[in-house]
């Protein structure tokens, strides 16, 4: 079996959103399957003491028109989000404590997270609005809100898992040893994949 | 006449080097011309308070590695330069005082020095090295020696543009009021000048 590709991500970053409407489908075609790892970027950036991009103006500007841009360029629906920064641990936890009993699931329910967040507007920062989407993507109500709490030492060590992987930014594909960075290295990365 | 696209880059920067190979080509296809403007990355990072990636020993671990596979992705002759950041000023300078009477010169002095510094591992922040490679370009000894003090105004002058223009990074590719940051925007540059 070829090795799977852990796409480490925020459920916060445009980029990683644009880039998982089509990593499932880049896998499939080299026969990888896709472990979905949400981090939180902060953490990982403050551990390296890193300032996010979106602190700095210049890079901001350029930041926010590139992601409108970019959504157009991937043919993927984009609406800015009001609050662009966020802190996603509660979706990240309710993913982890879902994986560990159905990926399928865990899966759904983090696509749906994009969706709502970079299409339709919503704060996923709110439990309500979590809970929401997670039984739309299957999960109970009363999981829901206990995985938001359950999930918390998951998340720690993934964003762990991250910062040993040497996670740059979101997204991070690592395979085969190797990792790319950036929804515009995923062409590099279907060329490492047919390389390999 | 279409708008041509300005090339903002760093003469020590290997993603310059990556999409200086391709862009004139790209930009005849679309009927465009191309404007060489070499900048100090450092002079722009410093007026909006912008840390150097290269500072960071996680980014810079990652960039080392990420240059020399894009090297291999793009298909072009790279070799890590034993020192990769220098301040490539004498050779920006030597550029615009050329420019001034010659552009296609200037841009076959510019390519030279692309290649003494990233396939032939040569110290292009040495004043005897750019006389040699201004030699090779067509450019009269004498004229280079004068020209690496006589563009000081010029390289000034185009470095306030790249402020003036929000350049955040090189490569940097200005057209039509929009603009593109990395050799890995080429593509979405290539959709742009499409759809114009």
């Amino acid at each position: 079996m070829p090795n799977p590709i852990r796409f480490y991500f925020d459920f916060a970053s445009p980029y990683a959103y644009f880039a998982s409407t089509s990593i499932e489908g880049l896998a499939q075609e080299f026969g990888r399957t896709v472990e979905w790892r949400p981090i939180l970027l902060w953490a990982v950036f403050k551990t390296h003491g890193i300032a996010p991009p979106m602190d700095l103006a210049l890079r901001r500007d350029y930041l926010l028109h590139d992601m409108v841009r970019s959504a157009a360029f991937f043919d993927v629906p984009y609406r800015t989000p009001e609050k662009l920064t966020l802190s996603s641990h509660l979706a990240a936890r309710l993913f982890y404590a879902t994986l560990q009993t159905d990926a399928d699931k865990a899966v759904t329910f983090a696509r749906r997270v994009f969706t709502a967040f970079f299409v339709e507007g919503r704060d996923i920062a709110q439990e309500d609005v979590l809970r929401a989407l997670a039984i739309e993507a299957g999960i109970a109500a009363e999981a829901a809100a206990e995985d938001m709490k359950a999930g918390r030492p998951l998340l720690e060590r993934a964003v762990n898992d991250a910062i040993a992987d040497k996670v740059v930014g979101s997204p991070f594909f690592l395979v085969d040893g190797e990792g790319f960075f950036g929804a515009d290295r995923l062409p590099q990365l279907r060329w490492h994949l047919g390389r390999a």
